[in-house]
């Protein structure tokens, strides 16, 4: 599987910009390298030191190409563990081009996406979970799925998987040599000391695979509905909690037919704000079409706020709250936040009135900024983000949560045989692939499709 | 004017990438850089070697940012001449500016645009013609732009400047010498010498001066006109040319009332299409516009290309004549390309008919791609490359045109002063104020507006 060739690509975005930096990686990374690029000193680049950064031309056929910097890896001691060269050349797209056009006619090959970090996973320089990391470390535009990604690059969520299969592999040697005595019917593996690993494993996969709901928040952002009658403030709230003009804020009613989706990060969590028309009965063709993908955006969304004229309190009290209950036995699981806007032209009295009403109401004003912060408060209640705080492992990748279900499953088919004392080589069967689905996770096991799913959704170049 | 405050910034292009590079500099560059890396071998980088690469974490109060690489450059040894650390980070827009926040705490500044190049110029490391060069040379994005801007960038068009500068201050010197010898009526500067260097140098700054047409028309490319009656297949020439499908192409005459503009290079010279609305006698209001726009854009243009259905020419000849004679008439010294399209459908004898009464006449079918290599040959014909063929230093910026233009005017002020014996202090000022125009284009002589305007329109990071 691992191919010696040397790749090229560009590991910089594409576009302009004051520098580029291409990335070769390969046996003859640095001797291609080395044959298109003249120090300025005059040094031969492949006597060089690992780690070394060289200043010079390159240039082919008496045509100079560009200035450079050229950074010289040997391997083991690089990003890929083979040989890596990088060329920090000018930003031009045409230069870029032309470079690894002439790299290309040298003898390397265009790189594939994530081909650089498969081949680090090739060559034992990162597990599989790492190299994964890369990619959401990449991808992350938050506090929190940074630190995640950080936390897994570096190995957080590895070295606990790995520990774990450690211990189990130790027992699972044991039973099977228990096999090859069965005739004197001893035991060299201690079923309490077993019993013990096995709550302990159980433990931690169940403590991942509820981190996962936390992990996947974090990664994806949390979907929020804005549901509420026209002119009611949607956008304007919107807008405040945002705090820029993103939406169109109007006056006019059903200004918002189509559904504008904006990201905020509150303390490190993403949340997906999705405003949404009005749900208010309606002759309007249009207007029904938007109150029908309004309910689908509800279903689809984790948090439901719905927003009403706290002004039109008094005289429209009534049927807010049929709205309201409609709401509640659409979708009784969900979380609803009921915001009465335009705070700011109640009287105390008609406040007092409202909550009394509606004791779960949140009354802000998101024009005036009141009420904001504590709206931003209540959607951050709806996350458990202890396991954040405390710095505890999070699983936010599929595969990984998929391979500890498995995991679990059949670490609880071994507690089940060990109880009902089964014999030990229908258990030792249980526990190898228990600890399969371990390896899948770190890639101890893994095959050529999985290798190219997981790769195939990084970016070319890394 | 040379600061010592350190300076950070992005030095790879916004956006999402494998990786992003971020470059410090100034004299704390090091230090700040090392208060926030840990190298993963446990090295202090502020006692690393210059040109070296160091895998490690930026890092700070407990926290970790990234896994990064790390390039020390120390002063002189560097780009700007000062300290420098570049840091090779993970592309995520968010660790980017997490990085350069935490850099900007610790003591950095966000760097002005063009701020590392404006050093290096300061510090000697590039005079100001290299400097501008660099700029040329990011924004680079063809074959002969790029040919140029890298070999002034290479010091080709400061070095024959200084050469000559260089000639001119020594018959200053002798001159200005006898200046202080006036009462004895001595020469020490041979007349005939320097009249010899006089014309020297105005031949090379007519040459230079010259060269600026080229060079202007290889920086900018060269606008070219296609106009002709609606229907001919103007958008389909264009996309003949462009070889894809950019303009909208369809068979309603009069469909491409808006001008649209596309580039093509042709042997690395850029030249810019510019599709025009025809030219025909119309009532309606729209296409009497789209007309007045087309004269306009003929103005605008270096070359015109006047298009006709050819397959018209037996019964329409007299009136595409009247046409051709009036863009003649109108725009007389402007290069003229007759072109009859539709040239397929034409019978041997049409054709003849057609060339005998148009001697000029290129038959092209834009949809056959017919004769399309040979308009590509015709317009290329306008420019002349032969300074770019062989290699000599061409002008493409308008600030070292008007010095060199100035230049020349001194040095003829000099010519005529010596033919007419004009005394030695006159002929003194004359040759300082050519040394100044001189001064100028390398950055002998300068001031902070000039830096500040040449500066701005470099990219941050640059």
């Amino acid at each position: 599987m691992i191919s010696q060739d040397t790749i090229v690509a560009l590991a910089t975005p594409s576009g302009a910009g004051a520098i580029a930096v291409l990335r070769i990686s390969g046996s003859n990374a640095i001797t291609i390298a080395g044959g298109v690029f003249t120090s300025v000193s005059g040094k031969d680049i492949t006597h060089q030191k690992t780690h070394t950064l060289h200043l010079g031309h390159i240039e082919d056929d008496n045509k100079i190409y560009d200035q450079v910097l050229l950074s010289i890896f040997k391997g083991p001691n690089s990003y890929t563990g083979e040989n890596t060269v990088e060329i920090s050349c000018h930003g031009s797209t045409y230069i870029q081009q032309q470079i690894i056009q002439l790299l290309l006619r040298k003898g390397c090959r265009m790189a594939n996406a994530g081909e650089f970090t498969l081949r680090a996973f090739l060559n034992g320089k990162l597990d599989l979970s790492q190299a994964e990391a890369v990619a959401d470390l990449v991808a992350s535009d938050n506090e929190a799925s940074h630190q995640i990604a950080m936390q897994q690059m570096r190995g957080g969520f590895s070295n606990e998987i790995a520990r774990l299969r450690e211990e189990l592999l130790n027992f699972a040697s044991l039973i099977e040599l228990e096999l090859d005595f069965a005739e004197e019917d001893v035991e060299f593996a201690d079923r309490t000391q077993f019993h013990e690993l096995l709550n302990r494993i159980s433990f931690v996969l169940k403590r991942l695979i509820d981190s996962f709901a936390v992990g996947n928040v974090i990664k994806n952002g949390i979907p929020v509905a804005i549901v509420g009658e026209p002119n009611v403030g949607k956008s304007t709230l919107l807008n405040a909690l945002l705090n820029e003009e993103r939406a169109i804020v109007s006056d006019i009613a059903g200004t918002t037919r189509d559904t504008i989706e904006d990201e905020l990060v509150i303390s490190g969590i993403g949340f997906r704000f999705i405003d949404t028309a009005g749900i208010r009965e309606t002759e309007d063709v249009v207007e029904s079409l938007g109150i029908k993908k309004t309910f689908e955006k509800m279903e689809q969304a984790q948090v439901v706020t719905y927003l009403f004229d706290a002004s039109l309190f008094t005289t429209h009290g009534a049927g807010l709250k049929t709205e309201i209950e409609k709401i509640k036995n659409q979708f009784p699981l969900k979380p609803l936040v009921i915001i009465g806007n335009k705070a700011d032209k109640l009287t105390e009295s008609e406040k007092a009135y409202a909550l009394q009403q509606i004791p779960e109401l949140l009354l802000v004003s998101a024009k005036e900024n009141i009420g904001v912060e504590e709206l931003k408060d209540k959607l951050l209640s709806f996350v458990n983000t202890g396991a954040l705080r405390n710095n505890e492992t999070i699983v936010t990748n599929t595969r990984h949560y998929d391979s500890l279900l498995k995991a679990l499953e059949e670490i609880q088919k071994v507690q089940y045989g060990l109880q009902s004392s089964i014999s030990a080589d229908l258990m030792a069967i249980d526990i190898r692939q228990a600890l399969y689905y371990f390896g899948e996770i770190t890639g101890q096991v893994t095959n050529d499709e999985l290798l190219g799913n997981i790769f195939a959704n990084f970016c070319i170049g890394k």
